[in-house]
């Protein structure tokens, strides 16, 4: 069956010029299947399907999603016309003979869930009676590298970001959430080459990176970065990214005891972030809709909540990347000890 | 609180020149905390705990697990000494000022959950409806391109392992769960550099990569890697991890084009490895334990089963990446289409 889709405008997700304060993916895109579909063999039916998708978080209102499938028993013979549908929300006409579909998930009180990168299994409480004021004692040359070399880069960005509070936590993020990614991809490697399990560990790091990188999807719908900002964040993705890749590689004891010193100063500075708050420098505004979903806050939560429970999370990661060095500096490989999954 | 703890042997995880058909992890290790403790500095006090743990998959017993926590309000003055515990099950003590311990978890019939790479919650039962003869004809430049390459691969693969269906399903997985993991990182790096969104598409790629990695940690239940295929696995993974980071960077449609025709391949060196089981060339063994676990197959389930059960995975993943590349070749982003996320 071939089917003849008008195309239309697709619109960015998000541009550097544009308030970041609310993030809108509008799609509105409509194929010619044609010459797509004519290259897969049919064997037993064709699915297609079409949705509408709001990925804006100013709003928690449901979705709303349209689910349409044909089937057919034989390979394509008739053209049908899928007309773009218009409405409020712009319209994704998408078709897939592979069948993957988005699936149907509802919130505990039946609403439709709004988003793709966490589902309600992800989400959680922080814990909130974790220890802000932990703090390892740099003792051997390794722990003193890790710690020097975090307190120099702090130097630079309380000097770039002063008292842009906002700013400064997007950046924090941005950073934060690649050694989480790079350790879980090494470990994972190594669990392929040594046919070894990895104590969880994967998993673990994984799950600290994406927890960060959510961090920063909820500081995003509060703060515009300025475009000094965002070529700031591309550098230093760059250089990060490779030294962290290569530090782990050759010693990661000494990366996880970096990131715990990294994490430290990140529950710091978002006790000067909490501080500005209370001081009326920074105003308590509401807490984005992805915060409220994601940490199973109340829905009148504010900034100061939302700054919060990040700042656990922080300590959090501290602490599993000071045990993670600790466990190496014993000599022992991180699945000789418990892997802390269930955080998140 | 200082204690004073023996130390003792470990003994390693896996090691080349043992049987792989059970992997068992017994580690003895009791430490000397002073040194490592005096560096931390106490705040409301200190945590730390013992445990055994029994990695081996042969037998599906319970775990028994010691936990004892020791908290002082103060910095440590004193030194209690831990012995070392022996029993059929090789201990571990080991301390933790960072709190980190093992969540304590059951299966549905209260038993201890024995495995840590995963939780009951990513246990799922594998859908044998699958159409596994979908393929991707190719038409466009880099349609072929992937296709031949794959095809060109298979030969030496076909030649190398010919009838040692185990070991090629070894390898291919040790093959499999890189890209996913690769593309998954390539996107989350993108996602903090951008301050977008990804769709869902970031866990859905590390689900595979992980999803392979766990075909790769049940077959290890079942056959013996020789000194020659880890070699072979070990210099494939350089090569193959290198290549494929910089293919994802330069084209994701190629990229994943080639990731679905290389689960096209799977899903036929699968069927094979089922036939020569069914003619009984391969003996249909007692599924391992980790396998009835994480697919949820019933106790008496054999080889042939999990094989099955693989394979439909395979095929989910072949959809999954030909997707992926369809959105591509449409000129549109992953995260504009719906991420095939529940699947695992």
């Amino acid at each position: 069956m071939k089917r003849f889709v008008v195309g239309s405008a697709v619109r960015g997700l998000i541009s550097g010029g544009r308030k970041c304060s609310t993030h809108v993916s509008k799609v509105v895109m409509v194929r010619h299947l044609e010459a797509v579909e004519s290259r897969h063999e049919y064997v037993g039916g064709y699915g297609g399907f079409y949705w509408r998708r709001m990925m804006s978080s100013a709003s928690a209102a449901p979705l709303k999603e349209q689910k349409e499938q044909k089937e057919s028993a034989v390979a394509p013979s008739s053209v049908a016309e899928v007309k773009e549908k218009k409405s409020t929300d712009n319209s994704v006409a998408f078709s897939s003979y592979w069948g993957i579909s988005k699936p149907n998930i509802t919130r505990e009180d039946g609403s439709e869930w709004p988003w793709n990168c966490f589902m309600p299994g992800d989400t959680y409480r922080a814990d909130l009676t974790i220890d802000l004021t932990k703090h390892h004692v740099p003792k051997t040359p390794v722990d003193k590298v890790a710690y020097r070399t975090v307190k120099f880069l702090r130097v630079f960005t309380d000097l770039y970001f002063q008292n842009r509070h906002g700013c400064h936590a997007m950046m924090l993020e941005t950073v934060a959430a690649v050694p989480g990614m790079v350790g879980g991809m090494l470990l994972h490697l190594r669990s392929l080459r040594k046919f070894q399990h990895a104590g969880g560990w994967i998993k673990a790091l994984l799950e600290e990176a994406e927890n960060e990188r959510m961090h920063l999807m909820t500081v995003v719908e509060l703060v515009k970065p300025k475009w000094h900002e965002r070529l700031l964040v591309l550098t230093v993705q760059g250089v990060f990214f490779n030294a962290f890749f290569v530090l782990y590689v050759l010693s990661p004891k000494l990366a996880h005891r970096f990131v715990g010193y990294l994490e430290e100063e990140a529950v710091i500075s978002y006790t000067e972030y909490l501080n500005a708050i209370e001081n009326g420098k920074v105003e308590n505004v509401p807490a984005p809709a992805i915060a409220i979903d994601y940490w199973r806050l109340p829905k009148d939560a504010t900034l100061k909540d939302v700054i919060t429970v990040i700042r656990a999370d922080e300590a959090h990661h501290r602490d599993v990347n000071h045990f993670a060095s600790d466990i190496h500096f014993q000599g022992k490989e991180l699945k000789e000890a418990p892997a802390p999954l269930g955080y998140h």
